[in-house]
């Protein structure tokens, strides 16, 4: 079950990973410590559960810990994950003690003599101010930081200035006000996890076949999160108006995680508008099961991402990863990832229009599709691939050990 | 937020706390380890989230991991817990290989470097396979094991071996067949979490009316997870035979935890079958707020915990520390606390009758009602609070370091 590195090499390459065998040795003895809030749901799981056996697979020991939070901080840290992507959301002040009320506790029990802590996101931020700090640490955030909320930023702030560098997923996500290094570090995706190696094309069926997904007509998905800043309804709308031209269906694959309580809300709420549409039309497949993820990438004719905001937008890599072209909102990470035109089509989040007529040409342009396809796996081969971003951790740790 | 040892004198007297601190002196330096599957919802995560601030509180470091699991893995983990409760499962080779893989792969992340560690029930038990063993590793089992099914049991006893020492909560589920040494624990309760700290009457009364609970009848709760060994329909059954002479209400105040996948259906079951009874009568509430649960003791004329098996039964605990009259199954821990007809009533878990006919005689008889509660709260402030435990796990240290 857990894969090696030598698993890697038929896909990227003998050169790339002897360069990473290289930096490790350097590296030996060294004690890394990931901590996020979360293991299991979500980008930044996703992302430790892959690097993380990898970094011990070459010898460099790396531990990780997951934040002991309850349902009332996951709905403050929730709040906290908005308010940074520009929502209008104030945060109490019990609000703001229970953030920190958490994070001390979760410290008093959690003993931290590592050489290098990489905090992921804001809810273990905090966790910083109760050790003494002989070692390193980075902040590393994977969320939008372009216009977070000012009064938030400035609480916040007080936090991050006690690490030694953080790191963002995209150059516009850099911020002049904070006088720490900076560092862009873009995600990742592994090629070998459940959801994105190969599948045998019985098992395809099978699973799409078990989770009642016809395959009769054109499928247009999207894969995300059930959350505002995937935009349920602007993806509804834009369905509508490719459904004017073309009979096919819309599939929403979502993931509701255990640190987001929003999530069953907006579920219900867009689960009664797809009730317009004529049954089985609609569907809505919970993807907590990664082969049906895979599954569902391997049947669907075009993925869209009809994101408002996104930190990096890894679903967008996936899809691409499986060969398909992805039609998506030009926001977040996504425009680091698709060239519009050549490996995939770009458009403003409120352009419905162009959306749509992006699908349908999709959808009746068979050669398209496929050159499309193409180019997005070369290039999520060449840059987005879990091996990179390992061996970018290596640099760091290599920088600040 | 950080409860310290101080706080604890009020309730247990400055002679408990003086003899804690001398135990704990002996064992500055040293590091203990306690791991194990959930930090939120069950009686463990409870215990934990008490004990282990309290340990670092004195002085003696004590990490906390979680083991990362997903939802398949904490199905077969439950199965595994249910079939070492005797049900009749068997355990296939691939939900064996998903539990031992989810182990092997945590334990690639896991570096375990402590004098001592205690690893809590089945979940994480393979875990200690994967370590150069130069340390004391005790296995602690709070459920109960006194009629496990035959052949899961053989093969988790090849785990069980590697330990020094295995923990069990009462001396009925001492395994014969057991070569390791082992020790009884009884569990305990934190008198000062928000689940069993004292309310204030206003308080207790807005929380009751938020949560929609009538409190014009007499009230007979039953708190805790939704579970098949809690017998719900039992409990039905019982309510059903109270109702015919007293006119009456049953409250379920249940929990669901994260690593239980089994309780929904249970719940859907149990709620279809209470519609037979007038609405408003039979009343369920989530008990995922202790303050809510607290209030729940409060106002509650009688206790019932109808359950067919249990490991401890904490929720006796909790509601005989809250002064109220008790009646309980005859079965797993619940014995070793209540005395029948001294501080609550004991009764065979098929004795429904039995069960219904004690419960009318407190409803009737109020001085009854107080006598046993009074001496339930004795009962528990002697035998049953955290600090009672923390001193048995300073023993265990001074004993296995």
């Amino acid at each position: 079950m857990i894969k090696t590195i030598d698993d890697y090499i038929n896909i990227v390459g003998e050169p790339v990973i002897s360069e990473i065998f290289k930096k490790a040795s350097k590296l030996y003895g060294k004690h890394l410590l990931m901590v996020n809030s979360t293991f299991i749901g979500g980008g930044v799981a996703e992302i430790l559960n892959s690097l993380i056996p990898l970094m011990n697979n070459i010898s460099v020991d790396t531990g990780w810990r997951v934040l002991h939070g309850n349902p009332s901080f996951y709905e403050v840290t929730k709040k906290i994950h908005n308010a940074l992507q520009s929502a209008d959301i104030d945060i109490t002040e019990d609000e703001k003690k229970l953030y920190l009320d958490v994070n001390e506790s979760f410290a008093s029990y959690t003993h931290i003599d590592h050489d290098f802590v990489v905090v992921h996101d804001p809810q273990p931020l905090p966790l910083i101010r109760h050790y003494q700090k002989k070692n390193s640490w980075a902040w590393r955030c994977h969320i939008d930081l372009s216009n977070p909320q000012p009064k938030l930023w400035e609480f916040l702030k007080k936090y991050i200035l006690r690490y030694d560098v953080m790191i963002v997923s995209s150059e516009s996500y850099v911020k002049k006000d904070i006088p720490i290094p900076q560092k862009i570090i873009h995600p990742a995706i592994d090629p070998l996890s459940l959801k994105n190696q190969s599948l045998n094309p019985d098992l395809i069926s099978s699973l799409i076949r078990d989770a009642g997904i016809p395959t009769d007509k054109p499928l247009i998905t999207q894969v995300s999160r059930m959350d505002q800043w995937k935009d349920p309804e602007g993806l509804l709308d834009v369905y509508q108006r490719v459904k004017e031209k073309i009979d096919c269906r819309l599939l929403y694959c979502y993931n509701l995680a255990t640190d987001d309580p929003e999530g069953m809300d907006i579920f219900n709420k867009i689960k009664r508008k797809a009730k317009t549409f004529e049954k089985q039309d609609v569907l809505f497949v919970m993807g907590s099961n990664d082969c049906l993820v895979n599954a569902v990438y391997s049947v669907s004719d075009v993925i869209i991402q009809k994101s408002i905001k996104e930190g990096f937008c890894l679903c967008v890599t996936e899809a691409m990863w499986k060969s398909k072209p992805v039609v998506a909102s030009n926001c977040g990470g996504i425009p680091l990832q698709i060239k519009d035109g050549k490996n995939g089509f770009l458009l403003d989040p409120l352009d419905y229009q162009g959306f749509a007529e992006r699908i349908i040409e999709i959808l009746q342009n068979k050669s398209l599709a496929i050159k499309l396809g193409e180019n997005a796996k070369k290039s999520v081969t060449e840059k987005f691939l879990t091996t990179r971003l390992l061996s970018q951790y290596l640099d760091l740790l290599q920088e600040w050990c």
